[in-house]
């Protein structure tokens, strides 16, 4: 079974804790955006409102494991919480090295307050601006890539989509005794085995498909936008802000936020598996309502919870 | 009676909400620093740490009555909050002028952030610079003035010391219909009455002593610095900072910091009232252990806590 177990189940994570869904002015039990990926135990976060570490306190989360921060814009419920925590993972002796993306405004907010504090990091911070355009790959490693989303909102500001690396095939159990060992790389990757007296075994008939590479997108904060819909295609989970129902298309059209119609029809255009909703104005004391709008529209919608987590599950067919 | 209620007690309040008692890393159920003094219903916020607008909701205050802000210094636990206090005082449509003393860094940090998530705050926003000396008065009203404390730490801070006016002398109600309408304001202001016949009647038997000003100082963050004691000597409630206890007293040097005797040793020597600790390391699960080194030095010595209101009250005598 050792090829089954190649990846351990539990370091294979996908998932998403959405540790705040309010917007600019959070009501009582809702906190500004931030969420935390855990994708094969890499810890990514995603916007980083104020309060974001009193946030991961509560979630149990040690600061340092998280590699890379990615903000989506310069508004301050999606960032005001970031210098706080670079200095708690200064304070709490953070040596490795982490990487911030941002709009390249955040570079001057960061180093300003560095300044002003007198801080000098323990730590390399790095600190990469992003261009406001859909899919530039700005992070990647042999696990995961990250690409851009050019949203649309008041001011310059970026999505981003995490696509898991296509995997290795698995080798058939029943089979894995009549591969030598030096080929069983070459037939996960795909290769047929040849065996010694010229016999060609087809690949297909020694391995298993692998799982299916999974994909999330973060579409916060946006104005309705279908030129997203090539890019999000088939994604797996896509968080879209949702801070208004239809009711107020107006005043989301004004503030370059979304309707939790509009979000739906987003999800279903680009077909994709799951729907969340978050970002939520604060004058819905109960988001159900949201979710009442979308449900008609796009089936497969879940409401984001502070606190709540969202696995992605692996998955060999469609 | 008119004389005894010419200020009614209940706008006379001098109260002081210890929103955040935390040190740089708070420990769970601690937040950074942030006070709310109330003074004749008056509201101004001293340190505004990560979270203060949470706080702040919790406490049930509405933002928009808070005239001054008061910035002691650039470390992130005394201002990241500043931002999304005034960001939200914006979304909540305040119109009244804003006053923020705080070090000279300070504007540029809140004008680089400003310009960064392009708002235009719909009221004015005046950033006054603090020169790092004591004594100086850096705002005053016809109830309150507040001056400078020089405190000692790594990067210039300043504590503040609010100080109530002194108060007209109180009409004795079993004179009160003696005196003229006319002659009332002069005899509060200390003058004999001049009765028609050419009499004189000394003031000293028309009215009562006035409450006493009273005044807080608070002295947050801060090394041992028995320079102060000239500037809060006699104070009623004296803040002054505990981040360590006495076995700590290297790493607090080293810190530019407190431990919980010296800050008795101060409020000993300055001849306080009061003394109420707080900043404490989160090294500290229970604070107890502070307030137990403290009081043998300084009996009257209160904790701060989250969401804890210190009021002083109104007297007439020493």
């Amino acid at each position: 079974m050792a090829g089954l177990f190649r990846y351990p189940r539990c370091l294979m994570r996908f998932e998403i804790t959405t540790l705040g869904t309010g917007a600019a002015l959070p009501a009582r039990g809702r906190y500004p955006s931030a969420q935390l990926l855990n994708i094969h135990e890499r810890l990514y976060l995603v916007d980083c409102g104020e309060g974001t570490q009193e946030r991961l306190r509560q979630a149990e989360v040690n600061f340092n494991r998280i590699g890379c921060i990615f903000i989506s814009h310069m508004h301050g419920d999606h960032y005001l919480g970031l210098m706080g925590l670079l200095s708690s993972m200064h304070l709490n002796g953070r040596q490795d090295e982490l990487l911030v993306f941002g709009p390249p405004e955040l570079k001057e907010v960061i180093d300003v307050q560095l300044r002003a504090s007198q801080t000098y990091l323990r730590y390399p911070l790095r600190v990469r601006s992003l261009a406001h355009k859909s899919g530039t790959v700005v992070y990647s490693t042999d696990r995961v890539e990250v690409l851009t989303l050019a949203l649309e909102h008041r001011i310059p500001t970026t999505g981003f989509l995490f696509r898991e690396r296509a995997m290795l095939r698995k080798l058939d159990p029943s089979k894995v005794a009549s591969i030598p060992h030096f080929a069983r790389n070459g037939v996960k990757e795909g290769e047929d085995l040849l065996l010694a007296d010229g016999t060609v075994v087809p690949n297909a008939e020694l391995t298993l498909d692998p799982p299916l590479p999974r994909s999330y997108a973060y579409c916060s904060d946006t104005a309705y936008a279908p030129e997203l819909i090539d890019h999000i295609r088939g994604v797996d989970l896509l968080y879209h802000e949702a801070t208004f129902t239809d009711e107020l298309l107006a005043r989301a059209k004004e503030t370059m936020h979304s309707t939790a119609r509009q979000a739906a029809t987003m999800a279903r255009d680009a077909k994709v598996r799951t729907l969340l909703l978050g970002h939520f104005s604060s004058r819905y004391k109960s988001n159900t309502v949201l979710l009442a709008e979308a449900l008609p529209i796009f089936s497969n919608t879940l409401l984001a919870n502070e606190g709540a987590v969202f696995r992605i599950d692996q998955r060999t067919s469609v």
